[in-house]
Parts: structure tokens; sequence; C-alpha cells
């Protein structure tokens, strides 16, 4: 089993990278986007449009104000995002090179993306985020499409420009596997080609149907990553930010473990084998949810990094019982 | 395999029941609920407690006002609740007697809670009601679990002294088996005894753990009912209110067909072998997947009253096709 990392903050992945690890499994960009961006990229995107409607909207000037501060130096806002995002993801893909950096497509709910900067012009209002326009769903739509293009501008400058080809793209919240082939074609179209040099798409498994079907997704993408809380969240019908029924979520619930090892054993028979990665909060929490995996065959887990050591001890030890 | 009815309106349901039919595979609470009560059942519980407070709070004397305008004859604000539901479920029960009747105890979401009379009262604010506190969840909790009570003493009147021992109670969004036996535990503590004087309690196939651990779920209850529009929505990991990935919703999806499927087998194989029926919209909707059902062997389709001369034809002629 490998032991790979979840990474948030791209300043500590040359210190993070010398725990022993075999990679990065999870890597969000969500952390570049709040800290390093901050704007909605539709709104650097219309930067231009923006900046005319200024003139009699106060509420525009003040976000066109904000813009101008943090982008200073750049003319082109769309550059702002590209720059800012590729030199972050680099910085995680370089602080790790040889070994795979997974880097998840953003993954901001409505409401989380309506709290950046200029992001009320954009975000309509849902009544349950938690499944509503995330993921790929926005991707392919027309509405979001250019934004989510600028990510992939970023990821191919990463890769293709600074060298950085152990950069793989995961797409979060895939419905269904129509979804998937919608995605891989608009990646195509800014330049992130699939098999191209060395470019492997991996998939989040954090839906039902993602292990329901994954015979379907494997035929799309090249490998599943494991999101134990949403997965766990959506098999129980459960959003764990209501204290209501959060005393009901519990990843090592029987049917959260059923699916965990049909979707590996689905990917692996395979053809091609499809590998099957875990980057849910569940394995660093519970060592025992560690060895169930390793018992499933999993290929890879992916630890918070204070929590690399022990748990590397604890699946070495499994991986001796299990004669593997 | 057996047809039978959707029924929300209780006057509706002599003239209904003259449709030929099995019985009926849902029938609703929330429809009495709202039109027939329209008021919190906590509020009528601390009916006393709120009239004291109403002296010194304007909003609460308001509530206070129509709540008596409302149950106006009932110095017993329970009496009220239990006696109106218990009439709208029986009228329901009468008019298809001696054939089934599944009643679908509450399934309000918060949101709908909080619009009844003196709702806002008791009901918390949640961020994803879909996937929030509702159905079993509620059952149990001591802040709802009295109100949950006057259901269970209003289907024990229906039943018992009413004589109407064709209903069968319906557990909606049952996560877990765990929470199934704390539901049937509460529904014995007010009388309603799984097993006395016929009782079968049914549960509804809406969460997909309801069908991964299904054959967890038989040892508990009775029967199932395939609710598909919430079997969608939690399947694919989406909310059919929100108009970004209405799109998505289908319930001939071939992640929700697998899990239909597996849930009928794994009910057909347990001992004692557990029914199934669905009671959703999609057999209605679409003639092609009330031919799947009946391939997968269920036991009963629900539909909408205004389709079911026509789908009853369109099931006679696919067990003719199948041979049985």
């Amino acid at each position: 089993t490998q032991i790979m990392m979840n990474v948030g903050v791209p300043e500590q992945a040359f210190q993070q990278g010398q725990i022993p690890n075999n990679g990065v499994g999870l890597a969000r960009e969500e952390f570049i986007i709040n800290s390093h961006i901050g704007i909605h990229p539709l709104a650097l995107l219309e930067y231009k449009t923006l900046e005319k409607k200024a003139a009699k909207d106060k509420k525009i000037a003040e976000v066109i104000k904000k813009i101008d501060e943090r982008s200073i130096g750049y003319d082109d806002k769309m550059e702002f995002f590209v720059d800012t995002l590729a030199r972050g993801i680099a910085k995680i893909a370089a602080g790790f090179y040889p070994n795979d950096v997974i880097v998840r497509m953003s993954d901001f709910k409505t409401n989380e993306y309506a709290n950046l900067i200029g992001g009320y012009l954009y975000e309509p209002e849902e009544h349950n985020p938690m499944i509503g326009w995330r993921g790929a769903s926005r991707y392919y739509d027309p509405k979001f499409k250019p934004a989510f293009g600028l990510e992939c501008i970023a990821l191919k400058k990463a890769r293709n420009e600074m060298g950085l080809t152990n950069i793989k793209p995961m797409i979060p919240f895939c419905r269904t596997p129509e979804e998937g082939r919608k995605v891989i074609s608009v990646m195509n179209e800014y330049g992130l080609k699939q098999g191209e040099n060395g470019l492997e798409v991996y998939v989040m498994c954090e839906i039902p149907s993602n292990v329901i079907v994954a015979d379907q997704f494997s035929e799309i993408f090249d490998g599943f990553s494991i999101g134990s809380n949403d997965l766990t969240q959506l098999s129980l019908g459960l959003d764990r930010d209501s204290d209501l029924v959060a005393h009901i979520f519990d990843e090592r619930n029987d049917a959260v473990k059923r699916l965990i090892s049909q979707v590996i054993s689905t990917a692996h028979q395979h053809h091609p084998r499809r590998k099957v990665g875990i980057c849910g909060q569940a394995p660093s929490d519970f060592p025992e949810f560690a060895e169930f995996l390793v018992e499933c065959g999993i290929d890879s887990i992916s630890l918070n990094p204070d929590t690399v050591i022990k748990t590397r001890l604890k699946i070495a030890e499994t991986e001796q019982r299990l004669g593997r």
C-alpha cells in the first residue's frame, strides 16, 4: 500500500515532502484560490465589463478596487489567476517530484464561491448547496466553463512549461459517466489532453453512483480516489453540517464499507486495471479503518501529514499479517 | 405485479377506491397535516406553556389565536391533532378496505415544518434540509419524539378503535438499521406494536444505504417501498430543486436501476421473504420503467390515480411476455 499525503498549503510542501511518502493523494486548489487569489474567477474574466459598470454601481466599483489591489502588476486579470494557481500547484508538485501529485480541480460549493470577491455577481442561491452546483457539473456548464478553463490552463502551464509532469488532475463530484466525458472534452479544448505527455485524469469516488457504475467510470478515468466524507454523507443521506443528524455520521458504517470494497474490486477487475486510493479523513482518524482498506487491497492511502508515521506503522503490520 | 395507488387527499379516497386496484402504496400524512391541522405538533403539545408566554410576546399571542381558531371545540389540543389525523387516515383506509393501505409517517423537511403555525418556535435553520433532520432521525430525537408519538396514537386509533387494520405504517428516511430499531421501539412505547393485531411496519427505500444493507433492514422491517425520487437524488448526489443540476436527474440512470434491482433481489432472498413496492413518480411517467420493474420481479407498483389504467395494461403485456 502506497502512503501518500493530503497537502493544502503550497508553502509547506518542501518540508512535508521530507516525510517518507509515495506522493500527494490530494492537493486542493481551494486553499490557493482562497488565500492567494481571493477573487471569483468569472469576475477576473469579465474584468473589462465590470470596469465599465463600476461607474454607475458602487458595489461593483468596490469589487474593481479589491481586484486591482490583489492583482497588482497584472494588466491581464486572467493571467493573474493562471499564474498564481500554476505557481501554487507547482510548489506542491516540486516538493514531491517525481512522485505523483493528484490535484483536485476546484470543489467550492455555491455558497463558498459566493464568498469570493465579486462572487455575489455570479452565484445563485441554492437550498441544498451540498448536493447542488458543484464539481463536474460546473466545468462543462456554459455559465462556468471559462472559469474552469483557467484552471486547465494553469495545470497545463505547471506540467508543460515548468516540467512538473507528476501532476495528475482529479475531477470532484462527477455524478454520471456522461458528465465525465463532457469534462474530459472541455479539458481537451483548453489543451489539457488525457494521454498526452503522460497525462492521467482521476475521478473522486464520493457519490454512490461512482461506485455503483464504477465499471463505466473506469472506461473514462485513469483512477479513483475515494472521498470518504462525502461518500458517507450521500450513502446515508446525511448533511454533516447539520448538528441534528451529525451523530449518525460514521465512515465505519457497513453501507460505506461495502461501497468502498466494491469500488476497489470493480476498478481492479477492469481492463486496464484502475488504481484506487483514498484521500478522506477516515484512515487518519481510525487505525482500524486503515487496516480495513489494506485488507480490501486499496492501492494508496493519503493521510494528513501529522498521522503519516503512526499510520504507516499500522499499515506495515497489517500487510505483514496478510503476507503481502 | 400488484397495482396500488398513491393517495393524498382523504376526501377523494372513496372515489379513487373504485378504480381497479390492490390497495394504497403510499398515503401521505403531509396533506392532512398541512390542510386539516396546519399547526406544528409541538405547538399543540406545549399549548399551555405558550398560552402563558403569549401575555408578554405578541408573536406567540398570534400563534395562540390561530391555534384556537383552528382547533375550535377541543380543550385538549393534542386530541385535536390525533383526531384530525386519525380521521383523515381512516377515510383513506376505509375507501380501500380490506386492501393494504401503506401510510407514510410525517416526512416534512425542516423548512416545511417551519411553515406550519408555531413552527418557527421549534425548527432550526439547516443549510441542506434535503439531507438534514427529516424522517426517522426526528422520531426518536427527544426534541421531536412527543410529536411523533401523536402520529402513533392517531394510527393506533384508526387501526384499533375504528377497526381499519389494513393500515401499515411506513418509516421514511431511515438512514441506518440502528435508527430503524430506535423508531420501532418508540412506536412500541406509544402503543403501536409490530406484530400485534397484524401490524406490519414498512420502510422507505430511498437512501443508498437502504439498498446496500437491505439484508440488515430486512431484519427489522416487514417490507420496503422504493421512493425513486429521493433514491435518484442521493445516488447521484443531486438536489432536484436546484435548477442548475436538475438536467442530470433521471430515474432511468443505470446507477438507480442497479440499486432497484439489488434491493428487490436482497429482500426476496431474505428469510422471511420481504415484499418490495415502489411509490415514486417514475413508473407513472415512463412506461418502459414500469416494464423494467416487472422484469426485476417487484411485488407492487403504486401509481398516480390518473395513470393506473394505462400502466396496468402495459404491465399486463409485460407479464404476458415474461410468461408470468
